[in-house]
């Protein structure tokens, strides 16, 4: 017998209908012998719905309420769908974070998880019961009110209740196959991946890739958690994300290219006519930093010797730019820069692939094939196992295109009917 | 400086303009100098389309699970209510009924309130904060898990923390102007009461007013707390429910009826054909308390000497029907009666006033006036300060204005224009 950690996502559980075959699944699941603990998100658009009545009495509510406001959503959906359950004869009890144990810091509406100690379902789950907890939500260690962990994190809370209880498995939920070679939804010649690294998944999920959100794959690498991306409405096995899937012995070898992944979520900010001297790059991102702003990719221009002036781009998320532009603009004059220019129109395209270290002309091969569709690249970025590239937000499709046919990532014939399963 | 407990039903917050009104409302007792807790309930029908929802899964939801769902209703509008404050410049804190300290015993639908621990409130007034507190739902002391208290319980949440808080007054806003001599919705031409005494308000919520939850009362009687029962959409003083109004040297005398109420929510049940045998009622009245139901009014009609057998009817929430038949059908033939009969066309209609009990013959005078209004009376029940009868479910407002006429409750030119405040 294994304990399986099942997290099933707002679009799974969208409706009455949504909540009751889920219910079937995790009771098939328990009938076949295992322990089961689900994670579960809001309903469907719950969330935006509940932000929406949000911003009717308010344009800007404190971040403490919108938590207690928006945890709302999991309580609602968790209940249900013990109720479900409970109608197909099986025995399931729901616990909101807080109950859980899901312990984080103070930080309201993107808050980290410091600790679980789910005591709470452990019991649950010895007294032979399923136990679902609310995902996205858990309870501030210091001042003991409730705080979310950002969008996407019930995958985090998925994955750091299966490292707390140990479980065998964090299965994640979804509505397509599992982790493709890019989004099948703007890609129908995109392939589903059988396994992917925590490595790559890692570098997909922070350029965008909103398949997985990142502190899960973080968390489920730390305590070597498997995770299991799938679909909840086949049984197809979906995508395995491990830690060394390419360690000798294990007859896989780690593809050049994995996926691609695109993100129009960022914004770029151009800092113009910064003094070129020692510091102030530094003096413009610790400003940034202050405010509670991440920032990605980062140019700096090379210095017209003349002027003795550069400029500097960065991106961030588009939600953070009014934030970020009031920060630089209180050190404007202290920092002595002229001007700045705020750009929301941007694409960022990364390719993806453990494989990349050992072979050299990746970067050269994607230039040729942007050149080659047309397509201005405008920042460049890479790490060991990524290259990213900013384009035209209207562009970034055609450029996800041409990068995926240029890396051989297209399905061939052959390969589609084995995936799509008719056995032709 | 004095601390006001306020309550605001869900037809006060039905939606985002009735939140920034009662926020307007709130703030403005805060200006005034007065520390405020604010208790609140689930937005409009929000509590029915959760209850649906639920449906929608199981038709028989687990207490626990329900309790779960249920209590995201006043989740949400507490929040949005905390955001509407903060939208007006003060600062507000909401809490759930575990985190301000509602401590219940594990009845999961009716949970009743053990203790109530409000540190967190207490700081948070300290602070300067207007509290914001989930009515209607608390903790288990045992399990652990989250309990509701049943339809009306935010009005027992508001004044067992104005008890713990030691609040100087528990205002229950709603959306009439106070407590009336009927339900003015049914008699136009009812009276609002300035002051009621908590002995008459017990009787009054006992037998089928809305106005307020009986167990709210009872708190405030017990720690002596005023409540102030008032309209929140108008500046009028409401109805006073304060323990002694009646005392020697208040100057006010016990009016004879205080008011009249109804109730279409109960059934009867007529055990026919009971052995007229020692303990026999016992048997019956053990076996429908056993299983959690409460009854109203019980009538044993006389026995038939030639038979031996005779016939018992009580009353009980429309709601307990099917399982009070289902209880008794189990010991039908332990008990040996004969058959029971089932009818949910009854309606309920009390008299009750402080003063009665000086006055003999009010039960004389209520017959008479019933006789006159050809309304048949099917079942009596009287206390030292109250006349129930039972009639056909569609005779039940004739009866309430024929009584109200009766007992010269209805109000007169003068005093109708006193009350609308013209000045006249």
């Amino acid at each position: 017998m294994s304990l399986i950690v099942q997290k099933y996502g707002g679009s799974s559980v969208a409706d009455a209908e949504g909540v009751k075959r889920v219910a079937r699944r995790i009771v098939q699941t328990k009938q076949a012998g295992h322990d089961v603990c689900v994670v579960v998100s809001a309903m469907g658009d719950s969330t935006d719905d509940l932000i929406d009545l949000a911003n009717k009495v308010s344009p800007a509510p404190p971040a403490r309420e919108l938590d207690m406001l928006l945890t709302a959503g999991e309580r609602i959906s968790m209940a249900v769908l013990a109720m479900a359950i409970a109608d197909l004869g099986m025995e399931a009890r729901s616990f909101t974070g807080s109950q859980a144990g899901v312990i984080t810091d103070a930080d309201h509406g993107k808050a980290r998880i410091l600790d679980v100690t789910p005591g709470r379902i452990t019991q649950a789950l010895e007294a032979g019961h399923i136990a679902i907890v609310a995902g996205f939500q858990g309870v501030s260690q210091t001042t003991k009110d409730i705080t979310t962990l950002g969008r996407g994190g019930s995958d985090t809370t998925a994955a750091a209740l299966a490292a707390a209880l140990r479980a065998d498995v964090c299965e994640i939920y979804t509505d397509v196959d599992g982790v493709f070679t890019a989004d099948p939804r703007i890609l129908p010649s995109a392939r589903k991946l059988d396994v992917v690294s925590c490595e790559e998944m890692l570098d997909l999920a922070a350029s965008g890739s909103k398949i997985l959100h990142l502190r899960c794959v973080e968390y489920a690498r730390r305590y070597g958690i498997p995770l299991h991306v799938r679909s909840s409405w086949s049984k197809h096995p979906g995508t395995f994300i491990v830690d060394n899937p390419y360690d000798e012995g294990s007859g896989m070898e780690a593809p050049i290219i994995t996926g691609i992944a695109h993100d129009v979520s960022e914004a770029k900010i151009t800092v113009v006519g910064v003094p070129d001297e020692k510091g102030k790059a530094a003096d413009i991102f610790t400003a940034v930093a202050d405010a509670g702003i991440s920032i990605d990719m980062i140019v700096q221009n090379v210095s017209v010797a003349a002027t003795g002036l550069t400029d500097i781009s960065f991106t961030l998320p588009q939600s953070d730019g009014p934030k970020a532009i009031q920060v630089l603009q209180a050190v404007k004059t202290t920092i002595g820069f002229a001007d700045m220019l705020y750009d929301d129109k941007i694409g960022k395209m990364s390719v993806i692939g453990a494989g990349m270290r050992t072979n050299p002309g990746i970067s050269a091969k994607l230039f040729r094939a942007m050149a080659d569709a047309d397509i201005n690249i405008e920042m460049i970025s890479t790490s060991e196992i990524r290259v990213s590239v900013v384009t035209r937000a209207d562009q970034l499709e055609a450029a996800v295109r041409a990068a995926h046919t240029a890396f051989g990532l297209d399905s061939t014939e052959g390969e589609a009917i084995v995936y799509g399963g008719t056995g032709r």
